[in-house]
């Protein structure tokens, strides 16, 4: 039973505070958008599908306090809302899909009374963390045909139930592997400057028993050449219809490091990571974080004043380093581009 | 004028603690060759070239203090000062080379009454320092020609001033650059687990003026297939007969990426880190540290209690990823084999 990191009782959102874990584990509570959408900024909560969960009820929050009597009053002051969630952070499609869903229930429902649709709001932003939690174990069921037995398992940053409705998308694929009875261990690359591997995945991996072990990032290549990881499984931020992958920083990385040892390499995203609207990577926006993530490490300072710092969150890896990409509705390999269309075309 | 990090005065060696940089600048004193060789352990200095001067001195030490009258009874002592000091760290070969380069100083001056051999063998360990710096001008000199003005270019852990008996290797190369009138940029790889990258490098460069821009080691792929990055060079903990290159944990990933992206990928060590007697990289010890250095930053714990981890200090890059090694005595390319053994028939 892996852990949810988000959960409403009694009208209020709780978020286990992820900057504090493995250390801390603290639950903080949200009764106003606002503050949800700080905790999405300071990545209370993170992973692309946990953000757009917190979104929704963001969203269900907000509407809730909305005083107008008029519809459209209501939805004017919903996309205003809506605006400040979708500013928090710009990389991760999962946000603008919840926002663009939950304003889509309540045109849906205009001229209805105004209670029922913050009735109804609240429900959708249930249905989506629910549907997240029971998409990744249909991912998990598609993605654990591709793992083996026996298998070292590489993965980077935390693709696990911490950063979605539960269960995860990589590590989904684990545990369904798992649970399928094979013998899998994980390597987790630590994950700099954030340390979702060493604080995130190795945490709960450790909590649910599947051996892991902690490297930090530049030792995966080393690792691939003395033949010690057999795939690679990675999460996503956003897909680009042409395949190509954002994710956390540092992925593309390892995809050229798995590329050159002949390792496959999957990446493992719900249809709400995929943007068929953006032709490919190139047009994904990056976010740049703050310098202190570089330079400062809990307390201690870990570089000199003064010196100049980049921070980009994510990276592309090019369609051509993927082996293939997991989804609910199944694997989708070689024309991505193809591939990802008729996978929308698909009934739900 | 760039830092040394050991120095000798009046009996005493003295060494910046590079576990403190950048924040802060303290000096350690070492008077016998015990606390030296736990300095060296500990990586209070680290780098190979400083290695083999921490070493040379550390026998100096020792021997200052050997009791015996008798040559045979001297040297035994001075035998097992030198097996002490092999023992702390088992990459870098310039440790190696130094104490060998000390026993046979005192082998040369078999007969001579003790107190002139213990002399000799301080003024032996000063040479060694002077001519490390030397050499790292000289290496200098041929590397700068290989940077092109205006070149960003990358590096990884501290082949610096702080990683030699001055002036540094890797670094040196670029320092040497910058005096040629070269407009050259850094960005420097953070270099977990102990940061060699942000706490070292960063340091050296900014306080000698040569701009330099900190990344975590997982950005450089990103940049690289963006376009920001001209050329790499780092320095070597120890190279093989074929030109196989033992360097800090992470060399090899950035080797492979800068294969993928036809990016220049320099090597800059001095014969002292030549090692003929081993064939080929996978005869190179690679040492594996306290996982302490992965889990914990300062006082932070980044990983849960109980989590398994992998801590090789090193890895090694095969020959064919080196575009050249350059040496106080030219540039190598092409078949390594041959070139580096060349090197050692020309006279000194």
């Amino acid at each position: 039973m892996s852990i949810k990191p988000i959960e409403y009782r009694h009208g209020v959102v709780r978020m286990i505070d992820q900057r504090l874990l493995p250390t801390e584990e603290l639950w903080l509570e949200y009764s106003d958008y606002q503050t949800v959408a700080e905790a999405i900024r300071t990545m209370v909560i993170r992973g692309a599908p946990a953000i757009g969960v917190a979104a929704a009820y963001g969203v269900a929050l907000g509407a809730r306090d909305i005083e107008a009597e008029a519809f459209e009053d209501f939805y004017a002051a919903l996309e205003e809302i809506c605006d400040v969630l979708a500013a928090t952070r710009p990389t991760a499609v999962n946000l603008f899909w919840a926002l663009e869903r939950m304003k889509a229930k309540a045109r849906e429902l205009t001229g209805t009374p105004i209670p029922g649709i913050k009735a109804a709001l609240l429900d959708e932003a249930h249905t989506i963390a629910a549907q997240d939690e029971a998409i990744n174990r249909s991912m998990g069921r598609h993605g654990a045909e591709l793992i083996a037995d026996g298998a070292r398992v590489l993965t980077h940053c935390n693709a696990g139930a911490l950063a979605t409705g539960g269960y995860g998308t990589a590590l989904g694929v684990i545990r369904a592997a798992v649970e399928n009875g094979k013998q899998i261990s994980v390597l987790a690359d630590e994950t700099r400057p954030f340390l979702q591997g060493s604080r995130l995945t190795a945490w709960e991996l450790h909590k649910d028993g599947i051996p892991v072990t902690l490297i930090c990032d530049n030792m995966a290549g080393a690792l691939m050449r003395q033949g010690e990881i057999d795939c690679v499984i990675v999460g996503a931020d956003r897909i680009a219809a042409n395949g190509d992958v954002a994710n956390k920083i540092g992925t593309y990385s390892v995809a050229v490091l798995a590329k050159e040892h002949g390792i496959p390499f999957y990446v493992a995203a719900p249809l709400s990571t995929i943007d068929l609207d953006i032709p490919d990577g190139d047009h994904i926006p990056i976010e740049e974080r703050d310098t202190n993530e570089v330079t400062h490490c809990g307390p201690s300072r870990l570089a000199p004043e003064g010196v100049k710092v980049r921070n980009p969150a994510f990276d592309v890896t090019p369609s051509r380093l993927i082996t293939a990409i997991i989804t609910e509705r199944g694997v989708v390999r070689g024309n991505y581009l193809a591939g990802l269309a008729l996978l929308f075309k698909e009934t739900a």
